[in-house]
């Protein structure tokens, strides 16, 4: 083989990947936000047949001669091509070993399971979702046994949505958190209740949508490449490369803050996936590294950013023209507050900053106990609803406000929680160090989001998958992850609004 | 080869090509509907490579093996797969004579093109459009040498279209149609002009979007499986199989008609889609057999049925419900002939049915004059402007309102719009025959179209491709297509209406 058209082929075979992906992620994207509620089996059969193609594609003799031949001349190869190799390879070698049979049927599964999760959730029914979640737990349990047969099954995923972390290091981290995040809401209960009643009223979709779109234009997305669309559970997707990316929403007729911080939440995934240097586009290191720096991101600007009293004094006066009935005699600390109340409830994606690890630690514990098959998913609601009390102090009323709220299941996210708990903590790390460089008050008095997107740029986004998550750790926050920033950041800024 | 194992490698391959129309349909769907605007060459890439894929499946050894080989066996196939033999292999020897990287820069292009089309026309700006419209008429003139390279390039497109239509055909049909049409515009024009202002006033996009839901049910589309969305130039289209159909409209602010019979326009389009009877799901065989047969049932809902007296005043008062102020005072009589004013005028797709074929035979004109090189791209403006004064009367203010209004060229489809007309004109002969035993005035008046539906079902929708267009004709027409019933309709109407 030829090494100059080896490193041609190398190009050429994850152009073809990305085209695919582009083509199963529309299929995907349409289902999750347009779509007609009886097409799910349509979706799912050819999901199935698509990728079947990808799996021959990707571990074909061809690919495999390709690949093996350049990692055998890897010497020779730029540092792109290096780990362009390294991530193929990888890949590969778990498909493997996975019978292909198994691999389709798995992605039926989840196409079928997210369309029967929607409606479960809606119609507040577990037992329609049960035979499905039991599937996709077992299928869980069995692939990481054909990849890993020695490792623990669930650290074997952990490691999966965030490289080096394992049921150790989560311990030891909701640990940490919890030995601060306890004593804090016990003082804060002690306090008197911040009032959220500006945060209510009657919000019309068209009105929220326009909020949304001036939210997206504020925190600086490029509006030609970024688009926005409304779904059941928001989540953020790239179509072919960084260079078309979807944010998704969900309005609330009764509550405008949902949606606003849904917006700017998924509006920080984007911000990173669009970010990637150009000559990423159409290869394996296009987009975000790992669910644990996206969700650094993502909860960077929802809360770091978008629950700041600056950014909240920057957006009022747009809040007071689209919604001046619900705002009268309201001002902006008012919203801050509102916006920072803390209390523990039921829904994670609706959480204060202060409870939403607890809600985190649940999914971590509930996985954990299932993967390890001390729980059988049957007996899921019940020990949801325990845990929630046990963690939160609330009484989990139906299915639909418990064990259904979350997506994430249906499609087979398993291990994925945890990232949202630790990339919330890269956050308060990073911004620490670029308040260094940067002034990020300033920035947010004047709305002009172009020095924190720079330096977030240089520092996370633009290498895309290059580096691996504790390398760019280190390139943002100067030295390895420590909670620290973030419990010192909770105690800090509850203990101002709540005077403890 | 085994014959029972070749009709199993049939039907997969169908559903392996049904996968990749999927997610080509919907990477396309997404574009025109979704997509933000910068994203149209993300899409091209991802197109161009998927089509690349889809022609080596198509015209790869072992798919020519297979379907030579049950070409040699068609005795012993069914009439289902006999046909389903006969149009994959039309199609192989077709692609198999267009070299693969010009069948993939096409797709490319009018990827390209659409995105370049929307803006200029947006932007009133033929001269960024014009290349690429080039581009596409000289490409469409090279596939038809490449593929019958002894007929006329014109003649070859019409009948990919429609088959069995040429020049002759065409210029026959049109003939017949105006020597009816001039006489009955120019009585009409001594008539008093009937009131339109009940169609005017300021129409909020999210009750015109209720307004569609309603019409979608009220003609018996089933909403599970029927999506709507938004686009700039409506057109419905199938993703995966009939099981999961879109129709698109577009909202003008100060007209509800225009969607609305955009919607019942498109609907009868999605009600032939849909209706292709279950086992011919995932095989080419799916859907409506050609674009002739596809605007007959289009047009049937918009037209005979939707413009007709009793349609409309059995939706009246939901339109009144909708709008109670621009209907004060007016009454449903008043909305029937509003709907059927008669007036040259310079769009399509908003014209009357008196004149609508004009607008067609504008477009036939100017193709068949650019494919056989006696008009350049460059003077199409020019020429159209100079066609509408001649055949419609109308002074053409902007290339916007002109040659640019339509999305058809920036796709590709030349030869297509003939088919509108002809259309049109079959609908006319397949309602004359439907009420032999169907009683359309009554379904109508209770708004019930089941019996309405059932028919063009039977007789129509469920074949899909089974049967080319002329005995899909024979079938619902009981005989072959005349335009008679079609210029009596127009008469008989518009005489009633006009007084003449």
């Amino acid at each position: 083989m030829d090494l100059k058209q080896a490193r041609e082929d190398l190009i050429k075979l994850q152009m073809k990947m990305a085209a695919y992906e582009h083509g199963m992620g529309a299929i995907s994207y349409d289902g999750e936000t347009t779509a007609p509620k009886g097409t799910a089996s349509n979706r799912a059969q050819s999901l199935a047949i698509l990728s079947e193609e990808v799996y021959k594609m990707a571990t074909g003799k061809e690919t495999v001669e390709l690949l093996e031949f350049l990692d055998e001349n890897k010497d020779e190869l730029t540092e792109k091509e290096q780990r362009m190799v390294y991530l193929l390879l990888k890949d590969l070698r778990r498909m493997e070993k996975i019978p292909m049979d198994e691999f389709v049927a798995y992605r039926r599964l989840t196409v079928e399971a997210q369309a029967v999760w929607e409606k479960a959730k809606h119609d507040n029914d577990f037992e329609t979702f049960r035979p499905y979640l039991e599937k996709i737990f077992e299928t869980t349990k069995k692939f990481a046994a054909y990849c890993e047969p020695d490792k623990d099954p669930y650290d074997y995923w952990l490691n999966e949505y965030e490289e080096g972390v394992d049921m150790k290091y989560c311990d030891d981290f909701f640990a940490t958190l919890r030995s601060h995040i306890v004593p804090l809401l016990k003082k804060i209960e002690e306090k008197p209740q911040v009032d959220d009643t500006c945060l209510i009223g009657d919000f019309p979709e068209y009105k929220q949508e326009e909020l949304a779109t001036y939210l997206m234009k504020v925190i600086g997305l490029d509006m030609d490449h970024v688009g926005l669309s409304t779904t059941e559970h928001p989540f953020t997707t790239s179509l072919g490369s960084h260079h078309d990316v979807r944010i998704t929403t969900h309005y609330m007729r009764d509550n405008y803050a949902s949606s606003l911080y849904s917006v700017v939440h998924e509006g920080g995934h984007a911000l990173y996936d669009s970010g990637s240097q150009d000559d990423l586009a159409y290869t394996v290191l296009d987009g975000g590294v790992s669910m644990g720096i996206h969700e650094s991101q993502s909860r960077f600007y929802e809360n770091l950013i978008g629950r700041s009293r600056t950014f909240v004094k920057y957006i009022f006066p747009k809040l007071q023209e689209l919604f001046p009935e619900a705002l009268k005699g309201y001002d902006a600390e008012d919203v801050y507050k509102a916006v920072n109340k803390v209390e523990p409830s039921l829904i994670r994606t609706e959480a204060d900053e202060a409870t939403y690890c607890l809600h985190v630690m649940v999914r971590y514990e509930l996985e954990k106990a299932i993967m390890h098959n001390e729980l059988e998913v049957k007996d899921l609601p019940e020990a949801w609803n325990k845990m929630y009390k046990e963690y939160l102090g609330v009484d989990v009323p139906n299915d639909t406000q418990g064990v259904l709220q979350d997506s994430h299941w249906s499609f087979g996210a398993i291990g994925y929680f945890p990232s949202y708990a630790l990339g919330t903590a890269y956050g308060a790390q990073f911004i620490e160090k670029m308040k260094e460089t940067v002034d990020v008050e300033e920035c947010l008095e004047k709305g002009d989001f172009g020095p924190i997107n720079q330096w977030n740029k240089e520092h996370i986004w633009k290498h895309g998958c290059l580096y691996t998550p504790k390398e760019i750790i280190e390139k943002a926050a100067g030295g390895e992850f420590k909670p620290d920033a973030y419990v010192n950041y909770l105690e800090t800024k509850f203990g101002e609004i709540y005077g403890l």
